[in-house]
């Protein structure tokens, strides 16, 4: 009998192999998740494209793709721009839409920026795709952040979106306009709904894209790591490189067309994960203090994400320990410490 | 004891003189829902002020404001247009904000102009309220797309928001944006999501915004309402003037502030609406046709509200029967036939 779905037969670790000389467009190339991203990518010889507007404070580094530098082709342009995206979107066999504003708090402020980048820029690239590049496949980033305040734990796909700030309505519309285009015009498009991802490559300059690299910045420079409330607060991190494996795997598989994924790997309260990075880093300690009221605003409560569905429907599972990934993310940047300081 | 909510001992009957002197902005004045609004505050002396922008196909008709057109301020400007905006937002006590692209198939042609009406001008008046006007009443026009497939039925407000279409995508993150704005800022924010609402000054030239519209017009030329499939597709119909005594009350009740309601009345198959019509109208007939491909990838099923919670907040509940409601606005339109057809 022949099997309805041949790209099902691809084992994970084989999922590098399917790049080859593929044309792949990564969408904030230039940040944490992508350029981990683009390091696979070219590992494997992928014709890979990096669009990156190198917006200040968003992540985006170009000391993130140094040593891969002359293997990916590096285009400075804004997903905002429609020319931009007109010049790349039509070649791209695979396209990593990683490109967005991510900043909770940033969001409340200049929420007319967090629209164009996660709304309106979303559906100018889809609607590319549908008119000049029908056969693409499409992986965007979701988060976590679409599902608001938890109304139960784990967390799976169906439940509620009801997000609590500008950034989380945004995605969340941002990624039911790819599952549209899915539904209503074949696109293989899918998102995955990252919670705290961590590891080499995260910029350490502010703490609004996530606590985790800021906790272990504080805990390197022998500070103190300023934990809000009691700390039993839960978040559920995932190593970058288990988020690559997933997106190479959502990239790559018929069965993520139209599907919304959730991604996560170890639920942990914040003061353990500090207490974790301080033993990791070797140095720095953990206090406890009150919550500003800004943070406190956009504080969800606990979120544990529900994986089964991308471990049924992918054969995805999260590869690295907490421990693990701490210890490389530490090493990482006990390197190279000068370019992200 | 005191009362918590003092608006809470406003009558729905008497709640038109809560409006009296009242600083009025009704965006989208002109259409179909706003004018018969503008028409209910112009008799208790509110100073209305309305702005519309008489998009092509948006159903914005001046002959809706004949009668009262020395009563109301008429600023023709879009909600897109910030400085339109700024102009009339800070001055205003309440603001129903009816202006809105209405089409599905429209939205899934021109997803862009969608969202910029839909999304972003949304953001950018609420933004105005939130620095310009903080204790402002703001009324948004939600609708029932923003379900999609129903996934029960009656469908209450605690229903997942899957919408099936762009338009849909984009009305609910507009919305959200207007109860994010009550949690996080105090705006006294609340969302209407309307079902099928028809009665007189619904433009009659095209289906794009409904059929019940489109229906009367079929009947009373005489002519053949084509109801797609096997008709037994079910709607919940609301009269025109129900959906301003909602409006009124969300713009004067404490208790509206940061909710959503489903307004509905009467669930009917379209089948057996299109035979009221033709009995309201005392001319034309029924046929069933299959589906056009369009119109099928948008069908989001059977549709019944379940209005308990409007009814328990805010004491509202439909008081026109289809069969007045129908009668009325064929009488309506026997009269104003040269301006809306």
């Amino acid at each position: 009998m022949p099997n309805p779905d041949p790209t099902a037969a691809i084992a994970p670790g084989l999922i590098d192999q399917q790049y080859a000389r593929k044309r792949v467009l990564i969408t904030g190339g230039l940040g944490f998740i992508g350029s981990t991203l683009a390091h696979r990518l070219v590992a494997v010889d992928a014709e890979v494209v990096i669009l990156d507007a190198l917006l200040a404070d968003s992540g985006a580094n170009p000391h993130n793709i140094e040593s891969i530098r002359d293997r990916v082709t590096l285009r400075i342009g804004d997903v905002r721009d429609g020319e931009a995206l007109a010049d790349l979107v039509p070649n791209a066999q695979v396209i990593f839409n990683l490109a967005g504003a991510l900043s909770h708090t940033g969001s409340m402020a200049n929420p007319l920026e967090d629209l164009d980048i996660n709304c309106r820029a979303q559906v100018g690239l889809l609607e590319l795709c549908r008119h000049r590049n029908p056969d693409v496949r499409i992986v965007y980033a979701g988060t976590r952040g679409q599902y608001g305040r938890p109304q139960y734990l784990p967390v799976d796909e169906r439940h509620p979106l009801t997000s609590a700030d500008t950034n989380g309505i945004n995605k969340t519309a941002g990624e039911a306009y790819h599952l549209l285009y899915h539904e209503h015009f074949g696109l293989k498009a899918s998102s995955l709904r990252m919670s705290n991802t961590y590891g080499p490559r995260h910029q350490m300059r502010h703490h609004r894209q996530g606590v985790i690299g800021w906790f272990v910045r504080q805990a390197m420079e022998g500070g103190t790591i300023k934990v809000f409330g009691d700390g039993r607060q839960v978040r559920d991190a995932t190593y970058v490189d288990d988020v690559v494996d997933a997106l190479l795997l959502a990239g790559a598989r018929d069965a993520a067309a139209g599907q919304a994924f959730n991604l996560g790997s170890a639920p942990i309260a914040l003061g353990e994960l500090a207490e974790a990075i301080v033993k990791a880093a070797g140095r720095g300690r953990v206090e406890l203090v009150p919550y500003p009221e800004a943070s406190r605003r956009v504080e969800v409560g606990d979120y544990v994400a529900d994986i089964s569905k991308i471990q049924r429907l992918l054969g995805w599972s999260p590869a690295t320990s907490l421990d693990d990934g701490l210890a490389r993310t530490v090493a990482f940047y006990e390197q190279h410490k000068s370019n992200y300081w």
